[in-house]
Formats: C-alpha cells, sequence, structure tokens
C-alpha cells in the first residue's frame, strides 16, 4: 500500500461514541419533527450557536434558537406539513480537549400533506460540535448548509 | 446545565446492540426489496401483530404477512418494479422485561422502473418491538405509519 | 421459535467493525461528494476492481478509477451541480480468511443547482469487499447496481 493520501479517523472513535451519537440524532431529529420544540431546543447548551445558509445571522444561544424553532413548527402545523429529517452518513471525528466530538451528516429533509405524495424538499449537510456533560451530549455549535440555498 | 427537557437513552443501550439492530434492518429491508419474502416473513415471531395505516386492521400473526408480502412482491414483480426501503435515524430504547427492545426509524422508499427515473414513493416511520430468541433479533409488534396516508 | 429461514449474521460482525465501516463511508462519500478525488480514490487498493452497470466494462486499478472519477467531478463542477451520496441500510458479513467484509448498501444520489429544487437523482446499490491493511479500510472489490439503469 504505497500511498494513503488521507488518514483515517477510525481508531479515534469508539463504536460507544458512534452509537450514541446515532443515537442522539434519532432523538434529536424525532423531537423536532414531532413538534416537541422544547426537547429539541435541550439538546443544545444554552450558549450554542446555530448557523445556516437559510438565515443572515448566526442564532446565537438557546432562547433564540428555540423562538426560531416554535415559529418554523407552528408554520409547518398550520399547513397540516409533516417533516421528516432523515439522517444518513455520519462522520466523527474527535475534536477536543474534553469530550468533543465533530460530527457531519447529510440529513434529506422530506414533506408531506396527508393525501398527497411526499417530496423530498431539501438536502443538507450538518457539521456539530458536540459535548458531553452530565452523562449525555449537548450541541455547542452546529453549522448547516442547505445545498439548494446560496452561501449567505 | 440547568435544564434537561428530556432524558437520553444512551446509557441504556449498548453499542453491540445498536450494531446488531442495524444489521437486523440491513438484512430484513433486503429479503424485501430482492423478494425473498420467506427470509422476511422469518423475522417476525408466528404470532406477531404487524399494524399499519395502509390497512384497515392490523395483520395477525406470520402467516397472515407472509401472505400479504407475497401478493405485495408478485405485483411489484410484474409491474418491473424495484422497491427500496432506505433506513434512516434509528432510534433505540430499552424494552422489557427480558431481551425486548423498541426500535424507531425513518424510511425513504424509493420506487424504480428500469429506464424510468427514481422516485420517492412514500416516507414513513416504523415502530417495531424486538425481543432476541436463540441467537438472533424478531419483531414481535410493528407500527408501520405512512406519512401520506391518514391515521386507519 | 420453530423456523428460522435464514441465519442472522449478527454474531459474526462486531460493534467496533460496524463503526469503523460506518466511518468509512461517511469519509469516502463526503471526499467523493467534496471533489477532493485523490482522497477518495485512495480508499480503492491499487488493483481495486470497481464495476457498474452504469458502464460497460468494469474498471480496473486505482489509476483508472481515478481518471473516471475526475472527469465526472470536472463535469459536476462545470454545470455547478452538488451531487450528496446519502448511504444508508448497511449490511456487513464476514468476509475471508483474513481481515475482509462483505459490506452492503443503498444509497440515495441527490442532485442539487443552487436556486433549484434538490432532486433525488438515482438510487443504487453497492456491494463492496473491504480489506484492511496498516490500520483502515480499503475497497478491493466494487459493485454498484444502478435501479435505473439496464443489467450491464
Amino acid at each position: 500500500m504505497a500511498q494513503v493520501p488521507h488518514e483515517p479517523e477510525e481508531p479515534a472513535v469508539t463504536a460507544a461514541s458512534y452509537a450514541e451519537i446515532q443515537q442522539f440524532y434519532g432523538r434529536h431529529m424525532r423531537a423536532m419533527d414531532e413538534g416537541r420544540v422544547e426537547d429539541w431546543t435541550g439538546d443544545f447548551v444554552p450558549d450554542a450557536v446555530f448557523a445556516t445558509n437559510a438565515r443572515p445571522e448566526p442564532q446565537r444561544g438557546r432562547a433564540e434558537i428555540a423562538r426560531n424553532a416554535e415559529t418554523a413548527a407552528r408554520q409547518l402545523r398550520e399547513k397540516g406539513v409533516l417533516r421528516r429529517h432523515c439522517v444518513t452518513t455520519l462522520e466523527l471525528r474527535q475534536g477536543g480537549p474534553g469530550p468533543t466530538l465533530l460530527a457531519k451528516t447529510y440529513a434529506l429533509i422530506t414533506r408531506t400533506v396527508v393525501g398527497e405524495r411526499s417530496e423530498l424538499e431539501f438536502v443538507c449537510t450538518c457539521e456539530d460540535v458536540l459535548v458531553r456533560h452530565g452523562g449525555r451530549w449537548f450541541i455547542r455549535h452546529r453549522q448547516v448548509f442547505r445545498d439548494d440555498l446560496p452561501e449567505s
């Protein structure tokens, strides 16, 4: 094997971490998709930053993130839209120091109105900095990039 | 961390279980998608119940589940349709007592006729009660909810 | 449990392997999707074979695989297309002898031009023979099957 163009990340992340983070996203995305905004918001640290190319400015702090999420959830409810965040293709790296992980995912977001066909609404990449406190993981920084929107 | 709105599930489910259940779905969904209905049916316990909002009544027992699956598989074959159940966003919780897990997944179901473009046919959530016998997992109860159909 | 139509694979593959291979695909697919063709190509052993029903003949060796991948990446760049390989539904089996795994996945490939809606471009199944050298995994043989194309 003459040439190894990039280093593997495998040794650095345990199977336990990998399973925990997949669980984390399973719970986190369902919370949003089922309209449990408070549960979803609770997955961010209080001073988390959430940047996305769908907004001109990053959202700073759990309170602001919660306000925007509640607005979005209410709009979906009013329009009768079911949205699913289907998370795929997780890649984890050790951040650090301390129990910090960098998690990259692809999300396929579907949109359905009962009686109509489900649609792929948009595709995004998500890069999270995850930190561990008190036996569970939280989001410290999120960068979402929607493929269909220009860089903000 | 003043506030933890919902409890984490991570400590309760091991990485080993998480990998086993992902394997289970990998095998289970391929069995159906490749038309191996007997293999797919063998993943249910004999008295399993399979409820879905695509049918007015739950299917009770492996024999009834098998009959319906064979009909569905034959119809796809006759129409030349390839269907894939793409499983994402697994969330596992301990059921119990005994070796029982509650597994929630999102499935993106695609439909393809050779020579035509692949389509997202429907999106569903799946909640399974999985039990372990003789070194492997089986489905005891399945609840599928298709986003595009009304609650039955 | 009278009847077990097919044998489980669970005991044969450890959670560690399962996590490593998911990591592998996370890194591998991002390399291609971000246009880092050299990184992507480096995931193949030098004499790897890559067969797909999208080409009449298998590609033999890393150099040929790299040439075709560079052409594809350039074409996407020139058209301003973002493509994502969303990997789902992993099933792993021990190959062997030696540290060899057979990995089956479903990939949902999305296509996006900024300012337009993301689309499901195609769906494929992928069967890889993976081998371990020097602490990481490589692809020795890949068989991709696009659902929308005839068997080659």
